[in-house]
């Protein structure tokens, strides 16, 4: 039977999700976890490839197996063999052409920046550290250029090997929050959902709405990214700690 | 002059904040820092000796110095030479005769509860997982008891030397939030407020009140606790993580 895992984990400590053969990685650890308590060779099909240093709340992975294990118990039982720093969330039998990276999704990420005078130290694992007070009004206006069908070539880092770089952004919304311990200044959630993502996206539309914010950049650059498709018309690349995939959501019955 | 420091940081890596020989402390860091900066021998002097593992968003200490830095400044400087993990927010000039102990103050803390079926991992360095479901009315009504003038020695843990146990507690209350994400559970925060606390105090009644709310203890045994001052008529002590000193709130022109 297949079984899928919603996966959620600090980043900090693993060079990304895929599995490498000398570094320390999310799916590596996974693996071994699930040959422990399995007692076999398992191969893991992860959604989504996070990099180095990137959080998750729900990525998600597949895999087979004939254990006796109920599938619903798969996640405790998995938890022991893990490092705290990862922990399944919940295990379920899927259908057997269900596939995470094929089948249709929604996926969800979140960029936080912090936006206050000085570093808070219980909050720099998870957010991008930026002192000058940014603009959201002109962050949410460039943020909602990005919404619908573009070619998103000039938001992906080289080293892509995908064909199409033509992906749906359903929501690209800016949300403010108080600073926990109510300090001065405030966090700033970059929340994108969308079809797909094509390498380092999330992070190069933050570094680009970063720079608007701080009214270096243009709210125009957007758009001439996203006609151009020159990556040099976009932001830099944000920081990996501000980044977590909140969660993938699959379509209904098309898998 | 006399400089006050307003200093937040993570204390995972740390052996609490008073400065020790063979271990890595706040304190200790703190006043390498300063001996780089200002290039002389400092003496700290802070205002909570947190544990091993405790957070603040807000600690002080003060310290003497003739440095021509502008006072305000400081902070900034003193960044430079301090690892991430501790970062200072403030600084300012207070009269010679400040002590950050001595003077009257409020001392507020957050012990954080993960009340979650699984952990999750960006919250673990910060909060206390309990995965039974608390129930916090029960938990609200003892937290009630607390406040008030009592003697707190059954909240106090063994090695204090302080000759008087009677603390005030202005404001011991029980809030909820959703969970980072959106996942099923919540997150209990108890928060403390008082004239000053005794050694693992807060964690002693974030024990008890995890206790109550999982329906282990009666709320009875918190007067009982309060009356006999038996240490053992209280819970355990709650883990490190779980607890963060948020700020402290001096009282005007009484120093």
């Amino acid at each position: 039977m297949r079984i899928c895992l919603t996966i959620a984990y600090d980043g900090t400590d693993y060079c990304g999700w895929q599995i490498q053969d000398n570094a320390v990685t999310v799916e590596g650890t996974l693996t071994q976890a699930l040959h422990q308590l399995l007692d076999g060779d398992i191969e893991v099909i992860g959604a989504s490839r996070t990099d180095s240093g990137v959080h998750a709340m729900g990525n998600v992975a597949v895999f087979d197996t004939d254990t006796r294990i109920p599938p619903e118990k798969i996640a405790i039982a998995l938890n022991r063999y893990l490092p705290r720093d990862i922990r399944v969330q919940r295990s379920q039998q899927v259908p057997g052409d269900f596939h995470p990276r094929y089948c249709d999704s929604i996926k969800t990420y979140e960029y936080v920046i912090l936006n206050t005078r000085t570093e808070i130290p219980v909050r720099s694992r998870y957010t991008c550290h930026v002192w000058q007070p940014l603009d959201t009004s002109l962050m949410r206006e460039a943020a909602a250029l990005l919404e619908g069908t573009h070619d998103f070539s000039a938001f992906c880092s080289a080293g892509s090997q995908v064909k199409s770089k033509v992906r749906t952004i359903y929501e690209a919304v800016i949300e403010e929050r108080a600073v926990f311990g109510g300090s001065e200044g405030k966090e700033i959630v970059i929340r994108v959902s969308g079809n797909g993502f094509l390498y380092n996206m999330v992070r190069i539309i933050a570094g680009t709405l970063i720079e608007i914010g701080q009214g270096r950049r243009e709210i125009g650059t957007v758009e001439e990214a996203l006609h151009t498709g020159r990556r040099s018309a976009a932001g830099p690349t944000a920081p990996a700690q501000g980044l977590m995939l909140m969660g993938i959501r699959y379509e209904k019955g098309d898998c």
